[in-house]
């Protein structure tokens, strides 16, 4: 954990006793009462934060007031602005569940604006009924990405049913996550039947739109809709990369023709 | 799985019916006796294999042979050369155990020629006892990656308690792998002290052997012992990554500076 992050209505009450953050500070960093750690607010600031008291579950916070459950009593001052998003929208057929959350947390970790989860033709359907959107596991694998990387933000989420749906939507279009005079580029991983390749592209001074294709790839039906909506597309290389390492050599790619990376 | 996968010492005989490739075969696929498939040998050539004969445990083999274990017999035809391997060397900090095997998996996915698994100082030594590596773990992760890119080559593995013993073998250096007039680029991924950036580096012409430090990083010792090697430090881009992500990223990268990626 490089930083310890809370959501908004966690302030002001204690931290329960089993939280893996309340673990994390008093077991892994055998923090004290009165120790400072590294904090942020979800969708706000980063700064530090002290732990103002430490008791066994029933103990009274430093106000006087009862925590029933809770353990741990900390206190925010938060100043620093978080890192900028990385102006890229990754769209993506849906993975196998298990892969899903490791994809969404290494999205997340890499500070793209937003992934949109795609039904497509060649994409398993049983994949689509994931319980990870609904249960909050889809989030709290935002979190674990987003405090490797020290951020307060998360990726937008959203899903779509269909290829077709999402080309109709253009969720990019009139979105500040894609800045730039001419719109984002657009561009479909297609090792198939590429135009290109991404690695060849020459600095890309506006926002990025990925579109991955799931295990089994897009089919030609979906080619066509994807150069109808002005999207090229492009290789990855020579090699077929397993869904969750295309997305992560997309996005590294993509920051590094954007100048994102130094 | 894009291609079925055989150890060289399994020619000849049946495959058994509950193996993963007998079951992505027969269920997956709905191949039937007279049906071919793609095929290659581990440390061989690529092409087609035929299915010659289906039958339950116990059935006696084309050639009247009885197979007890064995319900796939097979032949092989493989005339084309498997891939070249990518000349970059990774040597990484021991992961936790359930990430070594999705880390080696991923970079036998994008083709490398080695990796070298490093103990080190801030790494926690416990992650050092995997049975990965002596019970067959290891290779079935690194073969998983070579069917993703229908590759019949795997990276070289290797294990070095510390970074000392690395740089003082120097695995890279006598080595086809890392070919090049001057040596192979030495470069280790830091965020915290770099000298530069990997997205930064003009076009390499050379190997590369990228050195990725563990969960926390290099210690200042570590650091001095890369300097005195001949080792630059190269930042990965403001974010801190996680370990297997950012192996991904470098490798990706490198072989983006090395035009590998067309």
């Amino acid at each position: 954990m490089n930083i310890v992050l809370f959501e908004g209505h966690e302030i002001g009450k204690p931290l329960p006793r089993r939280d893996p953050r309340t673990l994390h500070l008093l077991k892994v960093l055998r923090k004290k009462a009165g120790d400072f750690f590294d904090a942020g607010v979800l969708g706000g600031c980063l700064g530090r934060g002290r732990i103002e008291a430490v008791g066994p579950d029933g103990s009274r916070g430093p106000d006087g007031a009862w925590g029933p459950d809770g353990a741990l009593w900390f206190s925010l001052d938060l100043r620093e602005a978080p890192p900028p998003r990385v102006p890229i929208r990754v769209a993506v057929g849906f993975p196998r569940p298990i892969q899903l959350r490791r994809l969404l947390r290494d999205l997340s970790n890499l500070g793209v604006a937003a992934v949109d989860l795609l039904g497509t033709e060649l994409g398993e359907k049983s994949y689509r009924d994931t319980k990870l959107l609904a249960d909050g596991g889809a989030r709290s694998a935002l979190i674990e990405g987003a405090v490797q990387a020290r951020d307060t933000g998360l990726p937008g989420l959203s899903v779509y049913p269909s290829l077709d749906a999402w080309l109709a939507e253009k969720p990019w279009a009139a979105s500040a996550e894609t800045p730039g005079e001419r719109g984002p580029l657009l561009a479909a991983a297609d090792n198939v039947r590429p135009g290109g390749s991404l690695a060849a592209l020459p600095l890309v001074k506006r926002g990025v739109v990925l579109a991955i294709g799931p295990e089994r790839g897009w089919s030609d039906r979906e080619r066509d809709l994807f150069e109808a909506a002005g999207f090229i597309r492009l290789s990855l290389g020579r090699r077929a990369l397993r869904t969750e390492t295309a997305c992560t050599a997309a996005v590294v790619l993509a920051m590094e023709k954007m100048g994102e990376l130094g």
